[in-house]
């Protein structure tokens, strides 16, 4: 740690994982724009009013905010939904349904950990203006497409939907405010807790023995969401918020049917999702190969979002990491080979051919092959040194008496051979070789 | 204005817009790596004392900062220049010259004004570790072909040097610092004042009538460069300093013909850039038909940056906004039609067919076709409606009777004519139709 070091939690990109971020990138794009979604970028600094509207004041502790010269409180936005929402919110004239999308950064004021930083990237699809199933399973098959489009094959979707979880807690009688969300808490968090743990959090909120063994019941039930569903319907759930909730998720299953989804849709009646704006079908995904990662996408329902920004609205959508999902094709070597630099340097065997080494190095950009020449006044073995240490696969040299007969040298620094090759003829190839080449975009 | 808007100075980019700068950030992106640049995204939050480092403590005045949860001054970033050369300086081990690009978003503390945001995007590119002139003439051939790329072809790169400049007002006996620093402003904000303003500006600051008069002089050249720099040597300029401004831009005059950069390049003794790290040859261009845009780019050598994050690298390169890119070819109509949304809506015409409508769309997008089907459960007639309404062009139109017949209806919404085909021909169709519509990226 220098001096200058980037700030805790932050960090640079660069060019190799920059490049595995515009491959990513360019994939999910590709995917949610076929889906109907439109890509807009909300504003990253948001009035802070506008970030506590849905979540309350308590969202200061966890987000990046400050006074500026005016005094006005503003804050770094902590996810793409609030400003998506604040948009739509903010657009009576937009026909409904509405999809957008999003591919950018946040921050948030985490504690630094694996997989997590305190400025991060998402992708994110939201649909507005539907209160259909169909809606929030287009959302579940836009993801599934997503993890298909950059290689991720074995992978489950775990779905609820909290008004079954509410529902359930309000009938076994806890239904005051506190321990309601103290028990949505619980299950949030369950994942990361031992049995034993999430035991004393359930009794430590005033569980009596009787509830504890309800919510060990409720939150084993995990099976492809048909099964699930049975078993659901077995717990002889009561209440009409509970009953929603099924109903949402068996018309959520046949609508995932239509889409092609099979059994990746599973019912994991412990998922709740923690952002505070989820009030129906919630949904995360996880790579089976690499649970430890986190959920690889979530999302679902917040019928009561756009109404906090003026404008009742329903919404339903979703959003992936992409350090996670970057970290998730590292490990199953998943990502292409990714050129991260110029095909060619263009090396002048003396000062006097040096002005042909840069018309040279145009002629090949002209042609859309990535070249590079000396800028360091360097002897020829000098700048095979810089060439070969740079990663840069050719070079082509430029030397007087090649100059006078028309032809250059093409060296393969990789394989150490050499050819002399007309002009024209080393353009030629050099164009196939640039266009057998991963792109970056 | 709602109590929900964009903070000032800021905003949200809708569908049209973000389309335009994805297509620009390609264009942009295609040449920068064709000239071997390595695409990069340093932190967007820096430490306050590394952006304070080059510029001094008088930053503050004009940046975003503030202090986190730990008491940590940070700052959100002011260019793309800072961080790369913070990232370099902290790298020994990279081969050098070192070239990184990057395509990236920014704040300033500004009054917001015409082109001008609190939040806004750049692209840069920047060459470290080489001292010589083909740098400073590679930036600018760079910048050149950035505008070529996106169809700006009338424009003019306006250079000059900052030694030449200190060292005519070293040589007119404007030596010490705070007059030295004065004038320098004077000169950089010239192209915004009046001329009786610009004298004004140069009297206030303690210049005497023959001083002033040799300034207004000095400013007026402004000549394609070879002819600029003979009448420069006309001035009979005096002094080491101004002489190594001559001779380097001599250099660089050579070095442009190199790059095939001809009465483009203007000689204009005006040009200092304000940023304070630049410190020898500095450029600006200009549209020729819209200079109150502003510089479209802008750029130059800055030998002393990275010193003052630990290594001592010489460095050059440039930067252009986004947004004034943007207005630029929204004036000139250079955006070619971009699409922006789905292709197809596809329609059901009654209720027992919506579940194929979904089959049908999850087929389109799985050849690349982007598809939306009904998600409000609307009649045949309303969903006509939103398709229209939402500038879908296309609607493919699923009945009960046509299901049985293998066939389909196609709508082409804005000609209103409809026919009937074979699924698989009206697959074919649309997919040739969405491979001849302009994308995203």
């Amino acid at each position: 740690m220098t001096r200058f070091a980037v700030p805790r939690g932050m960090r640079d990109l660069w060019p190799e994982d920059w490049a595995k971020m515009a491959w990513m990138s360019e994939r999910i794009m590709g995917v949610l724009i076929g889906y109907g979604f439109k890509p807009v970028e909300p504003s990253k600094i948001e009035l802070l009013e506008t970030l506590e509207a849905k979540s309350g004041p308590s969202i200061r502790d966890e987000i990046y905010w400050f006074e500026d010269k005016a005094g006005r409180a503003l804050g770094l936005r902590f996810d793409l939904t609030v400003g998506l929402a604040r948009m739509v919110a903010g657009r009576p004239d937009l026909p409904l349904p509405a999809k957008f999308c999003a591919i950018s950064d946040m921050w948030r004021y985490d504690e630094p950990q694996f997989a997590r930083y305190r400025h991060f990237w998402q992708w994110d699809a939201e649909i507005f203006g539907s209160e259909r199933v169909e809606a929030d399973a287009e959302a579940i098959s836009a993801g599934v497409d997503v993890l298909r489009a950059v290689g991720i094959g074995n992978f489950e979707v775990r779905i609820s939907d909290r008004k079954l979880a509410e529902g359930f807690l309000r009938a076994i009688g806890i239904g005051d405010p506190a321990r309601l969300g103290g028990a949505m808490r619980a299950l949030d968090k369950r994942g990361k807790l031992s049995r034993s743990e999430f035991l004393g959090e359930l009794r430590s909120i005033g569980l009596g023995g009787d509830q504890v063994e309800k919510v060990l019941e409720f939150v084993s039930i995990r099976a492809p969401i048909e099964e699930g569903l049975s078993e659901a319907r077995g717990l002889g759930l009561k209440g009409e918020m509970a009953e929603e909730g099924l109903r949402e998720l068996e018309g959520l299953a046949d609508a995932l049917k239509g889409f092609g989804i099979g059994r990746e849709a599973v019912l994991d009646l412990g998922v709740v999702r923690g952002l505070d704006y989820y009030d129906g079908i919630v949904f995360e995904a996880y790579d089976r190969g690499g649970e430890d990662i986190g959920a690889i996408f979530g999302g679902g329902r917040y019928d009561g979002l756009c109404g906090a920004y003026g404008r009742d609205i329903p919404g339903t959508g979703l959003a992936g990491g992409i350090e996670r999902m970057m970290l998730s094709l590292e490990r199953s070597s998943l990502f292409p080979r990714l050129r991260s630099g110029p095909l060619v340097f263009v090396a002048s065997a003396n000062d006097a051919v040096r002005v042909e080494a840069i018309r040279m190095a145009q002629r090949l950009r002209a042609l859309g092959i990535p070249a590079e020449f000396d800028l360091k006044g360097r002897s020829l073995r000098g700048q095979m040194e810089y060439a070969s240490s740079s990663g840069i696969p050719y070079a082509l040299i430029i030397g007087p008496k090649e100059l006078g007969k028309g032809v250059v040298r093409l060296r393969d620094l990789g394989a150490r051979s050499e050819e002399e090759l007309r002009v024209e003829d080393c353009l030629k190839k050099l164009s196939d070789l640039a266009g057998s080449f991963a792109r970056y975009r």
